[in-house]
């Protein structure tokens, strides 16, 4: 069993905030975060595979084949965009960094399976400070 | 003559349009980045200032007045905010990475002086592929 | 399951050293680390908690207290103070870095239970080249 | 259980093809990593070991002692060579990452562990964006 | 007058020796970077241009363009290739990261006044530690 | 007429005090840095130089030399010792990073002239946030 990763970056705007929240609701559990005009991070996104090496090739898996998969799966919907508002896969949730990273596991997972590819972690890093990582739900 | 920096970091969202353009003007000249949605950054930093040691204190300036200055004339109005639509300094101006790196330089020249400190450089990493420099209008 | 984590930073001097070992002793085992006058590190803190996310936040936890925690029972003891000889946690201990992330450890565990979040890893970084990982007794 | 973490670096040249394939088909496989005339990178090595720490020393292990048979076993053989033609330990195998760590971890476990030390991870860095991380093969 | 820098990365394998020295003699000048069977590196540069924002567009010069003619001129050259027998503008030069930047420059200054935009750095990072910058030469 | 830095670390014990003020002054003016148990700091150290590049070798400056000079010159003085009274270079001085750094240019200046190279500029990271740069008296 080998794990590669793969990092792939994208900038995005984003909030924190409930509609059945009041303002000060809002503010009190979400700080700043909940600030209506919206603010944003540069995103480090490592995405984890495990597997064999095969033996013809030396590779778990081709990183093209990795990186090509993130990028047309999540970060082509997320870089440059607003996550409360414009990408699919977090209509009708909460766009925190918990929410973010388990999203991209579900967008990725299946994808990468048809690669022979089974996803082992996502870690997303929001700044150099705060990071989160999920494992999948088993 | 010496040189100190202190790095300061800031979440915000931003926009690159102008009003006078049609979208596809806009998308045209400012690409991804003008996305009415807005997107954002991790902006880092960095404030040089230049001068001579202080013989009593062995500093050039103290770093805690440095970083308190940059952060009640730079970094509170501008982390966790939208730059295009909250900055007073960025007032009717286009929200690039170059008018925020001079308009940094504006807010700060003042205030340090007060303090006996020259400033010297503003630099701003929109990302870590993305940077910005500007030593004042001499 | 899910893992959040943020990085703390101190500055702290320190010296490995036995009492019962002749200078000749600690300096054989210890090497330039037993200097009796003191060293000292920029250590980054990285403290890693595991739960489920809460529906209503989005949030395993916030953020915020997660660093008010680590900082009250972790930083301010340890920023800008001699390992060896202030610090009420390490006193009786040898101020390696392996005994540092297992103390650090055991001063958050509790305070974070009370707030509902479960530790999972203590990572130290004493420099970039040297890294202690503790995930508790079990 | 304690995890201690040393990080060593090499710059090596390498290059991924197959004796048995048409320049065409590497170049389909392996991309313009199958450049004939090489190609290099500036590799980052993290090696983890496990154990207990030892009460006389605070330490899992001496990291002196860990960084000298990083060097001695890894670090020599790789550094400023060609992994594919001078590196004894890679012989017969495809110059991959996946590969090389595998074959790392091969060179120091038995080392390690005649100075009582459990290695646990082998995590290599060919960039900032490609990571391998091998933990044995149990 | 601004200031702004684009990073750009390329994996290279190269050599330092002269064909009229003994093998003895290439080892004694270059050391292990002499090694007849290649090494290499994760090559980071930043180039950096100067001039005036326009207030059309807030730009100094459009990042895509200055990234655009950095890849076109030099990254592509350069990226998995041998900088010693493979890229033209190294040619019958001694393949040393301080001939690689005033290389890297004259192949820059050109392409990028066409575009309007004055060249006022080329920084290249051959590892963490060692650094080349050139200037021009005025 | 190139520049060349190579990049040396240290990890040293200092405080920030003078004997002539009380603990409630130096407090005052130091703040914790003033803490009589010291404290301690990873400094990383950028020695810059520049000149001609040399023809025969394709070198500025042969960066063993480079790194061999800052090595016995400073770090052997500086590293896991305590700056305000086990290092020569700085007996009477204020150990701040100011003086730190102009001292280490008083220490390098001369034995890399007699190497051929002129010092440029020495930049000292006390903290990833906090950075001083000289570049001489001239």
């Amino acid at each position: 069993m080998i794990y590669i990763t793969r990092r792939e970056r994208f900038n995005a705007a984003h909030r924190l905030f409930r509609d059945d929240y009041t303002d000060a609701q809002n503010l009190e559990v979400f700080g700043k975060c909940s600030n209506p005009n919206w603010h944003g991070h540069n995103y480090h996104l490592y995405v984890t595979i495990k597997g064999e090496v095969n033996i013809e090739t030396g590779f778990l898996i081709n990183l093209k084949d990795l990186s090509r998969i993130i990028n047309e799966k999540v970060i082509e919907k997320l870089d440059h965009k607003n996550i409360n508002i414009e990408v699919d896969f977090m209509e009708g949730k909460l766009a925190s960094s918990e929410n973010l990273a388990i999203s991209i596991w579900e967008e990725l997972e299946s994808p990468l399976l048809e690669l022979g590819a089974h996803l082992h972690k996502v870690k997303l890093y929001e700044s150099e400070n705060n990071i989160v990582e999920y494992l999948g739900s088993n």
